[in-house]
């Protein structure tokens, strides 16, 4: 390896994320690759004190505006502390979920205009964005279902989306076609309603295209 | 009163923000009026979180950058709920500290370019701002003398900017000075090396032209 790779993995929720990563991480690592995963918002302490506001509702409601900022504040702090040393090594950085999330969650679905997110983005990382981004695609209402059967066998409390609509999820689902569609070298929407090991599959055939390249 | 009005106090560290707002608002309280004091980082339950953040460094260092976006998640949030409200209710609302400690710690003292922050400000609050701000003036270090004495006296633990060197509450106050300069319609200087009661007078006699205006 002689530069890093920084990789994001995206979609609503149910989509796979987790797992996936998981999957792409193990085989990277057996091909020999220096691998770090990591999330958003979060992968900093900082970051991550900035998460617990967020997920818990810490203190009350966020306005889509004062979460954008907050999420900008953290993914700032990652990016420079975590993500750009990392890359600078020489590694591949995985991250689950980065600024398209922002574009997705607070403007596509959330309302928040689109450039607005732009402006922020600019101002907290200036060019600085992922060599790849994977969008975990399914319809709306297959990854909230799944969602909801993870939601009754864990505890983290991290369900603040969850709980939202179908429609504010429709959004989403295409927002993030929106952002695919903006951006084609630098994203790829991947069929995320297949089982786990078609779609591993797949994003392993598209990052090992990315990591010759 | 047939419409509110927003007075910020803005100074260094020791400057006497705390007490001489507790003066004026009993002063225009005596007077009839309708009175609501608050303060930045602050002023709603989300924004006493963030501020928990920044003042306890809760988590870890804060870049200047990731310190602007969570300071501006909370002003946005403390206008939005607090203070757009009460002077629509007609009332007068004296925040110590607002927009103009961001220009003066972040980016004259702090070194973030003060575009960023107009951008950011921009972003946030549109063109909204205070009707009058009094900046409370005095020499660096005596300031600093008096905030020392202050920090024997009390265990609040917020104390991160105390800590800096005299250089930086110097760049700081050049700053504050700057932004008088820049806005003279909105901005009075107060010399706030005078004894506590002729602060007071000084502000009073401010208040009362712009109330009367």
């Amino acid at each position: 390896m002689t530069r890093g790779l920084f990789i994001t993995l995206e979609g609503g929720e149910g989509s796979g994320k987790s797992t996936q990563i998981r999957l792409l991480a193990e085989h990277l690592t057996s091909l020999g690759h220096d691998v770090i995963t990591t999330r958003e918002p979060g992968g900093t302490p900082e970051a991550e004190k900035i998460r617990h506001l967020l997920v818990h509702r810490d203190g009350g409601n966020w306005t889509p505006i004062a979460e954008t900022f907050l999420l900008f504040a953290a993914r700032s702090m990652h990016t420079e502390t975590l993500i750009k040393p990392a890359l600078a090594a020489g590694k591949i950085v995985i991250s689950d979920r980065f600024a398209d999330s922002t574009r997705a969650y607070q403007a596509y679905a959330g309302g928040l205009p689109l450039d607005t997110v732009e402006q922020i983005n600019t101002l907290a990382l200036g060019n600085f964005k992922p060599d790849l981004t994977l969008i975990l695609d399914m319809p709306a209402a297959d990854g909230l279902a799944r969602a909801g059967k993870r939601l009754s066998d864990d505890n983290s409390g991290e369900d603040r989306f969850e709980k939202k609509g179908i429609t504010f999820h429709e959004k989403l689902r295409d927002g993030y076609l929106a952002i695919a569609k903006a951006e084609p070298n630098r994203c790829i929407i991947i069929n995320a309603a297949q089982d786990i090991q078609s779609v591993a599959a797949a994003i392993a055939s598209c990052v090992t295209q990315k990591v010759a390249a």
